[in-house]
């Protein structure tokens, strides 16, 4: 292969942006500078996330396209990152990047997770492969600082958390996906109170590598005799290497890494199949210890991984669409439509053509709506952690906006992700298909958001099956109350009237909609209910995506009106209306006609013969 | 990297469909037997295409992932292919494939298109990569056979279309891809009649390999002194080694290979960079001794190319189903939605899950849809020729019928192909993300195919602003006629009556906007054009695989009458109606929504200030 010339770092953001979503449309600054961010003040946010961006651009970045050509390996049982990872890791925490959501109590800066969000974006944009060593281990130490004993805790989390040592979740075993109740992998407890773990997990990513002395994997497995399913699952602390009682690191703990798997993107992420317990000298301790509390606690690190995987989507569309951007103001090609039969006009750079516009428009829109998402999110998570005690059914409140939200955040997220990076490509033409300019690295990348931490599907049944029906359907109730609050404030609004009443429409339509599920699942049809989730679940992500956009459309038109005409923000602003605007009129009368659809009941899927869909 | 254990073929195909397209569905047999396909009878298409399909399997498949864990390579100005594709292009040849839809003037055997084009199915969808070397060669040679002098023909045709020498297609430059007019490669005559050819040319598909004595180059350029823009441009062939006067390869013509783009995929097709005359030694010949012809005579290539892209797709698309559901049918995971809170179910094979179900039967229906419609236009062709000379005005009819669809062919299908590669992968979950099943690399394959021969976008174009209001109006009129006649007949079918209801209020839709589409046109608002045509073609592409799937469903739905329900044309039958049924109502209300969006007339896209797009 010739050599492809490519860029340094392609990882973009829009400062600007987080400043408005954070600030202006999620009024961070009621929040800040109280109980528990009394460390935060506005200009600590900004300033932190500046910092981290720059970061991000210059040790993140270089290494995303290495990261891809080079791969891992495995040398004799030991997972090898690829070139720059290693110093990238001590740097990341050096910078103390990844402390900034821990507790003061284990040594972090406590920011709020509105914050800990875009800090995470740039991490996870600029290069996703390796973000995902980093955030896996904050991920499990969260684990354990969740359910973990106090020994446990004063054991593992500094360590953890400041990239001493790093952590995994191993819950997928070769016959055991989406289906985790399945679980092999045996735990049998020792007469000191640790177990001997025996059985084989794959997929695991950031499963292993060269850049700790030791590496804690969160493993579910059965105790012996324990029952079948779910209900029987424990959870154990497993190092990779023992831990001598003054907290050295000792010998091997018989993990092994069987095989890498070959991937179609984030290359540089060591997906490992690990052999626990192959010569029986695997032990592990059990989480809190607590038995057949396994999956209970794993759902917990499950949840903060959805989010993650929303804000990885997130991360890399936003990239991705800033690239195309980047490419389409720059390249001159062809001349504009009204004088397209004159040869001699002058060429114009591509962003001039409207379906090049449209593109980029559609990118936007879904781009800052989604970003919008995930930072309500946040936003509830932070709400909620500032009234815990103090006023408990109001945090409730929040906790069950979180609950319904994760799944549309982990779902449509990455499926719009790779929608983006599919858009991206087409906007920069051939050379958009070539590796010289990485956006078709996002996308084979981006890939995966839809697939791990529990696939898109599994997202939807969450959704439908559990989500909307929690409280007795006050977290639904809550949201679509929230959407009919602001129509009747907005809906005749001198520039957005219109699009808000398309959005109320929508509202209306998935409430309809959860009717019909639950009808469903209560009178004997259930099967329905898991044909018509995904499709539920991007209505429902929709409407909340054209929401918050008219919702930030609304800000920008009350404060555009005291804006110069050549100052910056008056066209930020103006992107704001203008993306509220394109979603509503081309994406969200789409809601109205998937809930006309789901009207029609529809069990094709379920009735037709196995046989029937191929003649081989 | 880990050794994945790529599977050695993992092309797919369902021999029953062939079968049931040609022959129930689109009556070949009417034109089989009959001038000017006399040596054609049902036997021999049957035998062909199942010879095929096995030379496919055996000789090309096992090459896919070979080629794209390779790649190609330069060395000295000269393109190195994978290993084993001489050898393949040696068998190709030999065993007459790509002769098929040769004439018998060049000892070709004359098939029927709708017959060379499954032919095509199988070569590009076991090795796409591969396919793109014949691929191109042949439609060099379609073009010498076109335009060429009598000269031309007898010194390029033999060769070319037998595999002697191969052939490519040189339009795109580093300033003028979707903008041909602005091509600056320059032809100076000679005082022999011949022209010096001096330019550079990019993205050349299969632009340069050695599995030949010789390439014959299809170069635009812009003859010394001719007017700007597309007008100005003459088409020159230009072999990549002097041809002697005997006929012989003399020494080589001053083309060399500068460089091969590194994609993301079709790794094993060299995609070129050619330099021409940087020496000053290189001659080309004037196509059928016209000056200024040139895009006109391309024009007639692109078709080609973009039928044949068209195909690909379809090709690529359908193996990937084809695998999803054969994994589906194997692998054991979960029990049945029934009893899933008993953990002690049996485990399913996931084709049982609902989800499963529902992607797959949406891949079918995509799939199939798109082949029938694919199938739909050959046959067109076959019947144009058939009828020209004895009936010209049924001929043209047929004729427009091709010009209509090409650009829904080309647009549509390679659309759908990546949607259907993602779904694919979907299905199969983290495995179908590895390298060890294939679909992600049909998934990276198929992302060029809405690029390349006219990006999909040129493809909507071209279908708004030229093929809508051809002949008048009357190709639309045409099809919108035999759509409303299905419709009326079938309106009241015991079966499928409500999903042909569909069918005829989404052709009312297509109707009413190309009503729309000309009124912006003529009232001054052109680039609103530009701004829905992807959606148009869309609309119109959804419309016409509806109706082709409720076609093949009415003849299903007769049919299954009279075979016994464990024969297996009962299950093939059986699903034809649900892919048909499937598609009116999980597909095609869509139409009727896009309509709703395009009444909108949303304009942002053409208002919002580039500076609005981000504040970077």
């Amino acid at each position: 292969m010739a050599n492809a010339p490519h860029a340094q770092n392609l990882y973009k953001f829009d400062l600007r942006e987080a400043s408005f979503v954070l600030f202006e449309q999620f009024k961070l600054a009621e929040l800040l500078s109280k109980e528990p961010y009394e460390a935060w003040g506005e200009e600590d946010v900004r300033m932190v996330l500046q910092e981290c961006y720059r970061f991000s651009c210059e040790v993140l970045g270089p290494l995303n396209t290495v990261g891809d050509e080079e791969g891992c390996r495995v040398e004799d049982g030991q997972a090898i990152v690829p070139k720059g990872f290693k110093e990238a890791w001590d740097k990341i925490y050096e910078a103390g990047w990844k402390a900034l959501g821990v507790a003061p109590e284990y040594d972090g800066q406590g920011a709020p997770r509105s914050v800990f969000l875009l800090a995470e974006e740039f991490i996870t944009g600029a290069n996703t492969s390796f973000s995902t060593y980093p955030g896996l281990a904050h991920g499990a130490a969260e684990l354990v600082e969740t359910f973990g004993t106090h020994e446990q805790k004063e054991k593992y989390l500094r360590k953890m958390y400041h990239g001493t040592w790093g952590g995994t979740m191993c819950l997928t075993e070769p016959d055991a996906g989406s289906d985790v109740g399945a679980v092999r992998t045996k735990a049998v407890k020792n007469a000191d109170g640790t177990y001997s773990i025996t059985g084989t997990k794959m997929f695991i990513t950031a499963g292993d590598y060269d850049m700790v002395e030791n590496i804690i994997h969160m493993v579910l497995a059965r105790v012996e005799g324990a029952p079948a399913g779910t209900k029987g699952l424990s959870l154990f602390i497993v190092p990779k290497m023992r831990i001598n009682a003054d907290g050295t690191t000792g010998e091997s703990n018989d993990v092994q890494t069987a095989k890498l798997e070959h991937k179609m993107g984030i290359r540089g992420s060591a997906t490992a199949v690990l052999n626990f317990g192959d010569n029986g000298k695997c032990i592990g301790e059990l989480m809190g210890g607590v038995e057949h509390a396994g999956m209970a606690q794993m759902f917990k690190m499950m949840n903060g991984a959805r989010i993650a995987v929303g804000i990885q989507s997130l991360a890399v569309a936003s990239s991705a669409y800033l690239n195309a951007l980047a490419y389409a103001k720059e390249r001159k090609q062809g001349s504009s439509i009204e004088s397209f039969k004159d040869p001699t006009a002058p060429k114009v750079t591509i962003i001039h053509h409207p379906d090049v516009r449209r593109m980029l428009l559609d990118m936007k829109s879904r781009v800052e709506g989604i970003r919008a998402l995930c930072v309500k999110l946040a936003m509830h998570q932070d709400r909620a952690q500032m009234l815990a005690g103090k006023d408990d059914a109001a945090a409730q409140d929040h906790q069950g906006q979180v609950e319904l939200l994760t799944p549309l955040v982990k779902a449509y997220a990455s499926d719009q992700a790779f929608r983006v990076c599919e858009t991206a490509i087409q906007t920069m033409g051939g050379v958009g298909y070539t590796c010289d300019y990485g956006v078709e690295q996002y996308c084979r990348d981006s890939k995966i958001f839809s697939i791990y931490e529990g696939t898109n599907h599994i997202q939807a049944m969450d959704l439908v099956g559990r989500k909307l029906g929690q409280r007795g359907g006050a977290n639904l109730q809550k949201f679509l109350g929230d959407v009919g609050a602001f129509c009747a404030k907005h809906k005749e609004h001198p520039k957005l009237g219109a699009s808000v009443k398309v959005l109320q429409q929508a509202s209306d339509a998935i409430g309809g909609n959860a009717m019909r599920l639950l009808m469903w699942s209560q009178m004997g049809r259930l099967p329905m209910v898991p044909v018509y989730a995904n499709r539920y679940l991007e209505m429902m992500s929709e409407t909340a995506v054209g929401w918050l956009l008219l919702d930030a459309a609304v800000i920008a038109a009350d404060k555009i009106a005291s804006v110069a005409e050549g100052h910056p923000d008056h066209a930020f602003y103006t992107g704001k209306i203008a993306a509220a605007v394109y979603y509503a009129k081309n994406v969200l009368p789409g809601v109205m006609s998937k809930a006309e659809m789901m009207n029609m009941e529809d069990d094709t899927a379920l009735t037709v013969p196995e046989e029937a869909f191929a003649s081989i």
